[in-house]
């Protein structure tokens, strides 16, 4: 059965609606999804892709098309969630570690909830560590880690493997060479695993 | 029932997929879609707005993106197809007389179909008289006219319309006050319009 890389970085939108349904696509479609945080936001900045910082046209429809599409999958966000992160990097770093310890999933989806359903940004406090906690993770433990050098170099890594894929934003999925951009390509990037 | 208007500019590429499907999906739904051409380059370029041009990921995306949802709409594009368009405002020029004498859907579609699918650019010869000739229009009769202050006018008020209701890109839908954008939002906008 082919496996599925969902590349993607807490602070993307569009990432919620996928992070938070992800776990029943799996389930439901049989597929292995491997959860892969990378920094979009610096291969979006070298790209002079900036979709929604100084475009208020563009951000309104983004938040719209989300409250539209969020109740197919059961979601109940409050929007607009607060938006662009702070701690773009801090969250995205944990998220890394998560994925070496094996609970970056868990981390992922309880702290969209806490951003998009409480309001509260993401990689920041009390999201942070209230989400860490109620995952079983010591943030004593874990923030210190998440900024080691080591870390760094796998956000780093992370990040060359995206834009080497040619992947330009996020959410992304990659079906071995094959690269699909947006939650609205989920579908198709399914139905190309699957064929 | 409720009407759904299609805004889109010769010159966007996934208004392709749209404007070689739109008269099936308008049979299928009984809705009636109201073709308005505008001019979708002056508006993205107002807000920054630059998809494609010095975007090589996003843009070989978007390439690779149209050709594998083509076949499902039955659609065989030879892509890329010539991207930008020189004669940008004189296709949309022609569209916007096309709307007042009955025949922009037509020609709409045979100029995509020459642009894709033959890789003639829209607005410029032979596409844009052949196109013509074909919908039964003469081009001695119509390219004057379409340069016409007249034309000029109804083209700006359109995209001043557009640029009122919020629409950044194209193509776009609007259902009422309902925007979506793109053509992977129409189903959104036909749920919207049925609902």
């Amino acid at each position: 059965m082919p496996e599925i890389t969902f590349w993607y970085a807490i602070g993307s939108t569009y990432s919620y609606l996928t992070v938070m349904r992800l776990s029943d696509v799996a389930q439901t479609t049989g597929l292995t999804f491997h959860w892969q945080p990378f920094n979009v936001r610096a291969i979006m900045i070298e790209q002079d892709n900036i979709p929604f910082a100084r475009k208020p046209a563009r951000a309104a429809h983004m938040w719209r098309d989300i409250e539209r599409r969020a109740p197919r999958y059961g979601l109940s966000p409050k929007l607009p969630a607060p938006y662009p992160l702070e701690a773009f990097d801090l969250a995205n770093q944990v998220a890394i570690l998560g994925v070496r310890e094996g609970w970056a999933r868990d981390y992922t989806i309880a702290t969209y909830q806490r951003w998009f359903e409480q309001g509260q940004p993401a990689g920041s406090e009390p999201n942070l560590s209230d989400t860490l906690r109620a995952i079983g993770q010591d943030p004593d433990r874990v923030l210190p880690l998440a900024q080691t050098d080591d870390i760094l170099a796998a956000y780093d890594k992370a990040t060359d493997d995206a834009r080497a894929r040619g992947i330009f934003g996020a959410p992304s999925f990659t079906v071995g060479e094959e690269l699909f951009w947006g939650d609205d390509r989920l579908e198709d990037a399914i139905d190309w695993a699957l064929k």
